[in-house]
């Protein structure tokens, strides 16, 4: 069963070698045959999603959602795949050079990371996203998705293969793993020397699996509690307009606001209009909070942490910039944190000093997304520091090489 | 006991906040003073290396000169500090910057990483180097040396956390683990959210225990497996030279080159010559090898996956240099591998298709090193691929940062 995973990535190894020198033209050429034939193909692949869906038992409504494909879905995929090949290919980038006094030629040129595993739940459309970026990067992708999802993702990528075929490439460059065990990921995991990257792209359950198990080097897209701090010297018609955005434009995802971390000196004032303003919206906040917003509940300590992914805000009121940091640097998952003043030195103070992947100043936290800060497509968020930290794009997917040429230099 | 190690850790991490903002001549200062002290209290330093001398039972030759310390080390240590001074700060570095349609500001800033431990072997001259090269990048350093260095050690901190009190800075930016033993290194190894990174410094068991057992973010300082390639058209003055440097010039570092892999169309009049050329050189081979190296003993398949770090060398025979390429992708560490040759395409070919930390065309293996490559004092060479990758100095130690400023835009 095990020797299957490992077999299945030392093909896409193999694959990898080969993507490495593989021209820019040829990998566009595979995406827009990859596009076209999904288009074609769709049909076939929402039989085969229906399976999937007939199949699923136990799953919740979100997750259900999730999981279901249609044209407009698969539309949005070929879409994806064709904006993915008009990017600028990062491979081959000098990203830096210099000659030393000695005469050596010193280079460092982007190079693909090799295999990269993505280890993800239910939806497919992941499938032909990731597997996209991958290929655009020289990078094999070793896909290993939901038991729930199978009969979908084996149909996407039995298209996506049959793209790399017609133009020349190595189908084991996307590579769907085919046991759908719990093991398998912790195969995977295990696979030293053989697969470069692993990215989990799913809950708090597989994140931490990844996280505990892997022995490989792996890039977390975790989670974000995030927060919104409105300063003293807040704007109010700004604060009301940036909260609202940051907690109910898209509750569900991660760059959603929970916690409103509001200064004393302005909670009186701004707490009741924010109340009214965030219709639908439970709160739940500290006692200065439940004073000033009749009917709350009190927050757990359990709240403060919790990423409630969800029409629900967390109300903490301190005293001063400090404390809010203080309550921040405790709380955050080191995702995106958001002030919202008129003063210069706390704005300077919050970018300084709170530790997130992304702060924001007098902006709502759902802007922090790839497309939304122009970089292109992108394969999660990270909220690691080592390597890439927030939206990741092509470049986030690849490594650097020195290159040193010389004409016999020795070392003395 | 590893509530001990938990505890400095905390206070690392506290330390590791008021570092993040602190002023680049504050750091300067303390680096200098760090210098002074080392200088006026070598004496004391060199008393308590003497008691690690005298505790030292059942290390090696080679442990004990690493562990000894005299003035002349003790005054590169002050030098390296002074060093550092002069290099320029890696933080707050404008890495990327740019305006977004809707009119928000997005740069990617440059900071630190935050608490970095570093987990070392005998090596007193470790505490202070990488201390220095935290500090100056304004992480907190997290010091967990060998127990048979530790009163060596806790002098060396003793003097850097007096310079650091003296110029203002929270002295746990240095911090050296009192718990010398295994479980300590386990313990930090579990504590995700307080060490950022983790560095180890030392041998295959200290590096694969540390992969075993983190669960925090790691850069591998790992093995050199490194090869010389001598390809067919290569002239072969130059390829005595660079080969007996990369074999001789200091064999017991990564960079030595452990296997020297031959085109078969040179190899007769080159092993020859080379085995006339490296004296004192033990040879293993190949078949082909052999039998024109009188006297060499067959090389075992161990053999070619060994880092010898000694005066011995593995030859190889090739019939090609697809042949080369796929032995060194068998072998290779991934840290540094090298082509002698005239032929333009066998050169690009190499440096595409041989996936290292570093590529060298004519040029020798001990040259891969942050001294020789200009990049000023560095940490160690990562071999992995994810964040840093080569000699790695203090940008290295950085992550980034996205700082978005607006003036009340939301998503749409």
């Amino acid at each position: 069963m095990t020797q299957l995973v490992k077999n299945q990535a030392l093909k896409a190894k193999q694959a990898s070698f080969e993507l490495a020198s593989l021209k820019s033209q040829v990998k566009d050429d595979a995406l827009n045959r990859a596009a076209d034939l999904l288009e074609k193909q769709s049909k076939g692949i929402l039989k085969e999603n229906e399976k999937d869906l007939a199949n699923a038992k136990g799953l919740t409504k979100t997750a259900l959602d999730r999981l279901r494909l249609d044209e407009k879905r698969i539309e949005s995929m070929v879409v994806a795949l064709r904006e993915i090949a008009t990017l600028t290919d990062p491979i081959g980038e000098v990203v830096d050079g210099w000659v030393r006094p000695n005469g050596i030629k010193v280079s460092k040129i982007r190079v693909p990371l090799g295999v990269i595993g993505i280890v993800y739940e239910n939806r497919p459309n992941v499938t032909s996203d990731a597997a996209g970026l991958c290929l655009k990067s020289s990078n094999a992708a070793l896909l290993r998705g939901s038991s729930s999802a199978q009969n979908s993702n084996l149909a996407i990528v039995k298209v996506l293969r049959q793209a790399l075929e017609e133009t020349g490439v190595n189908p084991d460059a996307i590579t769907l793993i085919e046991d759908t065990s719990y093991e398998a990921v912790k195969e995977m995991l295990g696979l030293k020397g053989i697969i470069d990257c692993v990215i989990p792209r799913g809950g708090p359950s597989l994140v931490s699996t990844v996280i505990e198990n892997a022995k490989v080097p792996v890039i977390i897209d975790g989670d974000g509690n995030c927060h919104t701090y409105v300063d003293q010297s807040a704007d109010i018609e700004m604060a009301l307009k940036i909260v609202k955005n940051a907690k109910m434009q898209r509750p569900s995802v991660c760059n959603a606001t929970e916690t409103l971390v509001v200064h004393k000196k302005i909670a009186k004032k701004f707490l009741p209009l924010i109340q009214k303003e965030l219709k639908g919206v439970e709160f739940v906040g500290d006692k200065v909070a439940q004073k000033l917003m009749p009917g709350i509940a009190q927050a757990t300590p359990q709240d403060w942490a919790t990423e409630f992914l969800d029409l629900k805000l967390a109300v903490k009121v301190v005293d001063s910039l400090d404390d809010a940091i203080e309550h921040i640097r405790k709380y955050s998952t080191g995702h995106s944190e958001a002030i919202i003043t008129k003063d210069l030195i706390s704005a300077q103070r919050f970018i300084n000093e709170v530790d997130a992947a992304a702060v924001l100043v007098n902006a709502s936290t759902r802007l922090v997304d790839g497309s939304e800060l122009g970089l292109g497509a992108e394969i999660g968020i990270s909220t690691q520091k080592l390597h890439a930290r927030g939206p990741m794009g092509l470049r986030e997917l690849t490594s650097v090489k020195f290159v040193i040429e010389g004409n016999g230099q020795i070392r003395t």
